[in-house]
């Protein structure tokens, strides 16, 4: 049996998600991999840093993260008072990055990432920002290191897009991909076919935890861009930053767009797209932005 | 660099192909993974078998093949007389097989894929009669001498279905499928929608070489039955055969059905499913067959 060491940082909706996933996947994992784990460290936004080399009770930590508490009281070693003491002192194996995306810079997640690999751990992203902007750098230092930098659930996270080409398809080169990979604003969209307001489809998939309070990164198409990036990025193996994909937002649609594009039997949609072509990468090799 | 030998049992439309992809691939496989590749062997169902442990030429080979000449005269050893003759004496590290399917037994690939991996190869079939048959021996047969059993392409051959559930899903537990896995069936009724008889489907399947001379084993639905059978063996761990898959063909759907159906906005389809239910496994968890 082998024990894995784990540290979070950031102990959001994705944090916890996983970490409730990984308790309830915990006798699995031992019967069928040989695999224990520890969690070693969690770093929250705004509720403190918890360190214990020994391993956390993780419920706990669950418990009080959904309470809104402090979680530095679970520190054994005295809380570490920034994320990147809690990577100096965790001694993880693995270390889970899931802060908020900085769609500009990838920052600090990609400080973060770089020194968790220097430190000789695994790092994992749920954040696209370290992706479209150091994907290379840090799949070079992983190497260097013998450890593995992932970030499977940064696009269509449902569906395991990365790991699907390098383990399954490593002959395939990708020449394009077309799709709908923003669920923000299909929701948004699909609900003002019913004759909702664009604003009122804001509201309700704030409502139900979709959208954020600040909805600009889904509704201008910044997500979408910064997913297409990375696709290119990763997939096509041609570096691109989410500032040069030709981006359209759904800001400008109305309802009437909506519903009477569905009374012709069209749809209006955010789609993402990229072809590699002659002339080098084209994001959007069909009408791009709606259609 | 490495180079790896490889073996072919069977070379009809599948095995050509994928001689053909390789030749197509060679250059990619030699920079992005140092792999080189020497086909040592190949067995065709009626036209010889060609043996050369230095590497045949596997142009000349494709041609042989596809003006329907002999292979044999390419060997430089004696031409070995039946195909396990071949595994004892090509001395690959892979063999592929793709003869064709035998419902019932799985035989005789089945035995042919147990004695290469006996004999130390890889033992990769596109043939789904050895799944279903033997998934369990030969799985166990292969970790036990260091190999790999594949079959990757036996169901759903376009979508990595078995590998993105091994490598990138390792810990999901498949619960239920559903969907279409006959492509012949799915063409037959499609064209049927305009009004073709099935009889004139069926021949315009076969002259595109969709379906074979003797179509049975698609319009019956054994093929849609044995894959079934194998997604169940492999990715919900419930051995299945064939035979206890409840199984309708497409035989007696007429024009007048489909295109009726298609006025009330249905389609037909052979439809496959299995759902793991506290009972045991259960194929066809919504109305089964057609639907």
């Amino acid at each position: 049996m082998q024990t894995v060491k784990l540290a979070f940082l950031g102990f959001g909706n994705v944090g916890r998600a996983l970490a409730r996933l990984l308790l309830a996947k915990e006798a699995q994992l031992l019967s069928q991999y040989q695999l224990a784990f520890r969690v070693t460290g969690i770093a929250t936004g705004g509720h403190g840093i918890a360190l214990d080399p020994n391993g956390l009770d993780l419920q706990k930590a669950l418990r009080l993260a959904q309470a809104g508490d402090d979680l530095s009281e679970l520190s054994t070693l005295g809380a570490p008072a920034i994320p990147m003491d809690l990577i100096q002192r965790c001694e993880a194996d693995v270390l889970f990055e899931n802060t908020p995306v900085n769609y500009e810079t990838g920052q600090p997640a990609l400080d973060h990432l770089r020194a968790s690999l220097e430190r000789g751990m695994h790092a994992i992203t749920a954040n696209k920002g370290p992706v479209v902007h150091g994907y290379r750098e840090l799949t070079a230092l992983a190497k260097k290191k013998g450890r593995r930098f992932l970030f499977e659930s940064t696009v269509m996270d449902g569906a395991p897009i990365f790991s699907l080409f390098r383990e399954a398809l490593p002959g395939a080169n990708l020449k394009r991909f077309r799709g709908v990979l923003n669920s923000t604003t299909n929701l948004i969209l699909t609900r003002m076919e019913t004759g909702e307001s664009f604003e009122d489809a804001v509201r309700f998939a704030q409502s139900i935890g979709i959208a954020e309070t600040d909805p600009s990164g889904d509704i201008d198409g910044w997500d979408a861009a910064v997913k297409v990036a990375a696709l290119a990025t990763v997939l096509m193996d041609t570096p691109l930053k989410p500032a040069a994909v030709d981006r359209s937002g759904i800001r400008a649609i109305t309802s009437q767009d909506v519903t009477g594009a569905l009374k012709d039997g069209e749809r209006w949609k955010l789609v993402c797209s990229a072809e590699r072509t002659p002339q080098g990468l084209k994001p959007g090799w069909l009408p791009n932005g709606y259609q």
